[in-house]
């Protein structure tokens, strides 16, 4: 740990997917304020204008390139077409970094859902991220860049609660998929990273309170959670230790000692540390929640009632 | 639990998904053989004809009820079909317990990947046992039915290495569902349980050897597997006696001791004597894994080479 180099962003290409607002916006301002060349792409054109605005803001050197890509995620042709626009700014080059932060939650109760609810969580938790890394994994090794990619999760791809049935499955597939591309690229030296935030005060989080079961919301009420900031700073120095699994929060630190599989650890004697307490913290704070659902039973019959299920 | 009572199948209605070969036959036969009423759903009709006769020599009674259905059960409007027309044959009412068993793996390289290789990923290891949970969850709380859902992940879904980029993100994500499902079915009490079967010697597995890579078949090599009798015995035995994860093996289980999450435990004593064993083992399985996927860096640009990639 204290003797390896820690990596530096500075005059790398760094891409950021998801990059106009929220986690993406804050990382894509901290790669800038250290020098180095920054893509992001999201949907919305006028959400990019304003962002390139912020990254102008901090530009530290007249050779520092901001771009700004307005594609679709959701599918493999845009997501590619989306990481060649970017590269050809670079001489055709693919980026050094690929930061895959877009993506967006819409909890809801499992027993409301509609197909689409489950097939759209799927799409902007997973797809949005793995299309990406589809397209970037094949043009570094193409290229034999020694790039990294860097998926974004949640707390929730570590553990799971009532109303997040759309979104966790998701998240956890991100997991499965850094941890199986994790091995794969050892054979090429790409890096693959994952992040796994809690609750983070963006946009999105806004978002998706609207549509947040009560019991969800009652459960999540003592969160402390963190702003697109922090949350941007975690990632970030993550990637630079080159944690492979990385936490914001000491809440997400002790589900990721206590659900390491077989991903690398971080810190060995600390993560033995978090995971003793993780033995004991983890089932207690299983239980409260189970206790606060339980309670919750006849509040959710009326609730149902009222919303004609039966 | 000592003094719990197991859960007893004889007389109640046991609806399994992918029953006509491997695992969900297996289970079919065992729950059979302990007189319930048994349903199976797969495509292929005389795979389905077959499993009847199967099932009809172990018969215990002359009142069982033994029944198969072709569907298939990539789509949720199929799969909720297959489930109504199981519950037809038992007055209407849903079943008293869901085995999600159907699905199917293609182990490949990333890297060699068509887009539709990873959405089939998908497909056959997370949708194909998502949509009949979603009907059967639905019918079993209008019915007030305080049934069980059982998923069927795999050890994948706890850890995964190279080949496993389209299988792992499902399984992962199919105990990402359970875990949130379990939580939100607290309100009906309704059962989810979710099965890690490690490598199970089954069509299933002749087939996924025809495109495994390599290094992945090299680094199994000192799996043991279970038959598909042994999984199936393994994951009724978990489900009589409540366990929410059910592992059919000693590596499995030291991955779920490890990989708990927001799980409920076992047996609490002996998940903390696993986990301690994981906390020493894991990390050492996973580097002696990297050593032989780097060690395998030379042959596979040769490979690479041969195949055209470059």
């Amino acid at each position: 740990m204290f003797f390896s180099k820690k990596w530096d962003c500075r005059n790398l290409h760094i891409y950021i997917t998801g990059g106009s607002q929220g986690l993406g916006l804050a990382l894509a301002i901290l790669v800038a304020k250290k020098g180095a060349h920054v893509s992001i792409v999201a949907r919305n054109q006028i959400n990019l204008d304003k962002a390139l605005i912020q990254l102008e803001a901090v530009r530290q050197s007249p050779s520092q390139l901001f771009k700004a890509y307005s594609f679709s995620l959701d599918n493999a042709e845009d997501s590619s077409a989306a990481l060649h626009a970017a590269s050809e700014a670079h001489g055709g080059n693919a980026p050094d970094a690929v930061f895959t932060c877009a993506g967006g939650s819409k909890p809801m109760f499992f027993l409301e859902m509609e197909e689409q609810d489950l097939t759209r969580g799927m799409v902007n938790g997973y797809w949005v991220q793995a299309w990406t890394a589809f397209a970037a994994a094949k043009q570094m090794a193409r290229e034999g860049k020694k790039g990294k990619i860097i998926f974004v999760s949640s707390t929730l791809g570590y553990m799971s609660l009532v109303g997040y049935t759309s979104y966790s499955p998701a998240k956890h597939a991100l997991r499965g998929l850094a941890d199986s591309l994790r091995s794969e690229l050892l054979l090429y030296g790409i890096d693959v990273h994952c992040f796994f935030p809690p609750t983070m005060y963006t946009p999105g989080f806004e978002e998706e309170n609207k549509t947040k079961p009560a019991i969800t919301r009652h459960i999540e009420s003592t969160d402390e959670g963190l702003t697109a900031e922090q949350a941007a700073s975690a990632l970030l120095s993550g990637v630079e230790n080159g944690d492979v699994h990385i936490a914001g929060d000491l809440i997400t630190r002790l589900f990721r000692a206590s659900t390491r599989g077989s991903a690398p650890r971080s810190n060995s004697l600390l993560d033995v540390a978090l995971d003793f307490i993780a033995l004991i913290g983890v089932p207690l704070w299983r239980r409260s929640v189970d206790k606060q659902i339980l309670a919750h039973r006849k509040e959710h019959q009326t609730y149902l009632e009222g919303r004609g299920f039966f």
